[in-house]
């Protein structure tokens, strides 16, 4: 837990540049040093960084990148530089493991939704532990600003964006396992967060690029997206983040995160949310490219946001907003408006309590600790086992288990075939961890396939010789889209192993959806198993099923 | 810098199996979590660990993986588990950021011979530089115990066994460089390591898998093998490690490490060592499958070891040892001797001093300061700076440059084809690492071959259609041996893209005897690039001079 003793100033003590700056919040690496900066044009050098933090006076960090022991020092660092203590915020949809490796890494969301089908208590029982657990590990390194739940209702699985990051098709499942996501992380002195409001569950474009429509009328949209965020506000979430989403139905000029009518008249007024109000990221394409990069933070403001996330540029969109107020386009009282907001936030998590309020639902905690302390609340056993039983919940398998594989005779050799998007990238697989490591063990040897594999027309690199191939899919993106290259590679070689009869096991890690594409022409007796996560847990958890001989076996006995 | 304030116990207070457990070294994992473990078979759990450190009282650790920041933690974390202030020691020859990501990473030392084939005063310096920087950023993050230098001369440049990690081919060479990077460290309370004892750089084998046999006579390694010991010596060196070789010279039965001939008669008595003498790692494949695990580090210290590295089972090893002195086989003396040597040591990079000693070369350091603040000496801009001159020193240029590319027309694709090792383990590339993005800016598709790539007889996924392509090998094992099993495929590749006239430009990565297998038959006007580093600062370093108007163009120009 990182040691931010300092109070807040008083309110009445800041320049309306310096009330301003309170309302931004820009994105830093997670890592130590200038020289291990992975995204140069989104990440300040540590000289801007500390300018931005101290100067100016920024009121928060959003961090990617790096491990949980080094954000532990991390965030200690930046909030050291900090004229005012800072809202630490991180995309810890999965868990604080997901993005800063050694914490609790939790399948995604989706996998609590398919747990509900089944049994609800269950799955919320689910939800609230990896709320609070999520939330315990975030205050352990230094985040104080949880930006999860999503509570978009994922309800076009023939065109899933949001994909496994919703909590499920449903908005009554959404709302219930939202709500009980934010019970737990409520145990803790962090915010939480829903997102992406109104909901960004059913749209055609994904928002990283361009600006998505969605097309539903009044009624549909309070019936299927609202509930969610209903609930979440009734819950006491503290910040809701807006999307960006045109949604004619109700503002036919601008899109949610510049709309008055979304954020102020809806959010604000109708559905009476008195808490933060975020907009997504301002540099995305759906805004940056539309809207001028000064002109996009004026307008958010405008529509009612208190933090303007990774404006494109923090300095220009600070006098932006301060030459809106001279020009009479904003009021001071609206910027005081939301830096109130602001401190209401930083007292929670600071542990100061407001003057007004009574209750707080928080438990106490120390803040003198110091980074190794924080080390003994992540990762801790049961957290595992709480991702370990998630994952067992909502995994799926089929076929003829356990595969039987005949000891390695030196001659045939057998193939662990893994298909994944960018091996560069992704930090799930490594020669230690099981979907590698495991099938080495008993003879298998590794090929991999990814985006970067020189491919020969349609020969991609297929050897001759007849081996049989456990094949093992981690796709994850939309199987319908540009996010998921792989799966014309990964259905070239299902269906080639098919034909030449090689194909010994199926294991899809990721997405319900890229099962669904090769179940059909599945072999009834082939063995598969499908895991929401891809994380080393899930990879054992899957392969341990998938060759156990205490997993059911059916009559029919497996040939290689 | 971690925080050791506890005081050594009186040796006297001490039990034989306490002092026995004083003498052993064990491998842990740098990483923070148990589920971290990546080399289950060799990094104990936390629980076992702490019983080791807390209960028996073992004198020290050898820590690998997890970042620079992780590491301030982990080790703060063994000190406070350990009976006994630990040694913490790691094999970091070429830094700190070698194994600890965050760091400086230097290259590898024999860019520093390089460097001395044309200027030895200059080499001196960066060899002195880099001692002073990698004692001062091991000591920031806890390591007190610098496996380094490599004293071996590489002077078998068919067979480089050693290869890269020596600082020369000659004896003088490797002498003073390995003197100056002892002066640097000295400026700090770590301790410095010679190694391999009697000389590793003329091997068939790597001891890693089976016994290497030195075949010299006795005046050959005196003229080429221990010059740079005895200058170590000379120097001041707290530690020597081991080799495991035989040598029938001195010993025709045992291997240096096991030898009292070579580690007692020579070593101590000849040479006149008086500090600590180390085995390498006992569980490598030369000792471990030859002697009994515990049968190994008795017959260690018989030879005249003080610290025994990785014994396969450290419990039964002390056990071993104190078994042996019951036994008579040796004596309470005898192990004396060796904690008090390691009770020296411990002292120095605990800033007690001996009653004995007058002076002590070390800089005061301050074991109050905490994880946090040692990040202040970790990658500074002159640690930075130095590694990037030593790079550009040694780099090996050649052929029309710069290489002229003309912009992407949309049709014809450049290629950028890496051909690397395992990517699964390469921590030098990803998609922000200069050879990957850089090229990609510039319009090169990237392709990458590794030793998993699906291979498909003779044709290795070779595209069809021709395009420009920048080759660029990361291949730094011995090329001609099993740990460099993609040379084949980089042969092929360099043929093909030949004889189709696609080759625009070879930039080679890491190993200079790699370079010399594709020198002969490129032609004289193809640009290429060699750096003696693989990693991030190397590849932006080799292609600012690929593709730099600021480089020297000679009066071909290049066409693509």
């Amino acid at each position: 837990m990182v040691d931010v003793t300092r109070s807040l100033p008083d309110l009445e003590s800041l320049s309306l540049k310096e009330m301003v700056a309170q309302m931004i919040v820009v994105r830093a690496s997670g890592y130590l040093f200038d020289h291990q900066i992975q995204y140069p044009a989104w990440e300040p050098p540590a000289a801007t960084l500390k300018y931005l933090l101290q100067e100016l006076g920024i009121g928060g960090v959003i961090l990617m990148g790096g491990s949980a022991g080094e954000l532990a020092l991390r965030s200690q660092q930046l909030q050291d530089w900090a004229k005012v203590p800072l809202l630490i915020a991180a995309d810890i949809e999965e868990g604080v493991g997901q993005r800063f490796a050694g914490a609790t890494w939790f399948p995604p969301p989706m996998a609590i939704g398919a747990v509900a089908s089944t049994n609800i208590t269950q799955a919320q029982y689910y939800a609230e532990q990896m709320g609070a657990i999520i939330a315990q590990e975030a205050l352990a390194i230094g985040i104080n600003w949880v930006l999860a739940p999503v509570v978009d209702v994922n309800n076009n699985p023939d065109n899933p964006v949001i994909n496994v990051r919703a909590l499920g098709e449903l908005p009554e499942i959404v709302s219930q396992l939202a709500s009980a996501f934010i019970k737990g992380a409520q145990k803790y002195p962090v915010l939480t967060t829903a997102k992406h409001f109104p909901g960004h569950g059913d749209t055609a474009t994904d928002s990283h690029l361009d600006l998505p429509v969605l097309p539903h009328t009044p009624p549909r949209l309070a019936r299927v997206e609202l509930p969610p965020f209903v609930e979440a506000i009734a819950r006491g979430v503290d910040a809701i983040m807006s999307a960006h989403l045109l949604i004619p139905a109700w503002d036919e000029q601008r899109p949610a995160t510049l709309s008055d009518l979304v954020l102020t008249e809806l959010l604000r007024k109708c559905l009476k949310f008195e808490g933060l109000i975020v907009t997504d990221a301002l540099v995305m394409g759906a805004i940056a490219n539309r809207y001028g990069s000064n002109e996009a933070p004026v307008m958010a403001v405008e529509a009612g946001a208190d933090i303007l996330l990774m404006p494109v540029d923090p300095e220009g969109a600070i006098q932006a907003v301060c030459d809106a107020v001279a020009a009479g386009r904003l009021s001071q009282e609206r910027i005081q408006a939301s830096v109130e907001r602001i401190w209401k936030a930083k007292r929670k998590v600071l542990g100061q309590r407001d003057a007004g309020e009574a209750e707080n639902t928080a438990e106490a905690f120390n803040p003198s600790s110091t980074p190794q302390n924080s080390l003994h609340q992540l990762a801790q056993p049961i957290a595992l086992n709480t991702a370990a039983e998630i994952l067992q919940d909502s995994q799926i398998i089929g076929g003829s288990l356990p595969l039987i594989t005949e000891p390695f005779d030196g001659i045939r050799k057998l193939r662990n075939l893994i298909v994944v998007d960018d091996v560069l990238t992704c930090d799930y697989l490594g020669r230690h961890t099981p979907a590698v490591a495991l099938p080495r063990q008993m003879g298998y040897e590794l090929q991999i396939f990814d985006r970067h594999t020189p491919l020969t027309g349609e020969d991609v690199g297929y050897p001759a010789t007849e081996r049989p191939t456990l094949l093992q899919l981690f796709i994850r993106g939309n199987p319908f889209r540009g996010s998921a290259g792989l799966m014309p590679v990964a259905d070239y070689y299902f269906k080639k192993l098919l034909k030449t009869g090689e194909l010994q096991a199926l294991v899809v890690y990721g997405s319900p959806y890229v099962l669904q594409q090769f179940l059909p022409d599945l072999p009834r007796n082939t063995p598969y198993v499908f895991s929401y996560g891809q994380m080393p847990q899930a990879q054992a958890i899957a392969l341990d099923v998938l060759f156990s001989k205490s997993a059911p076996v059916n009559a029919v006995s497996v040939f290689l």
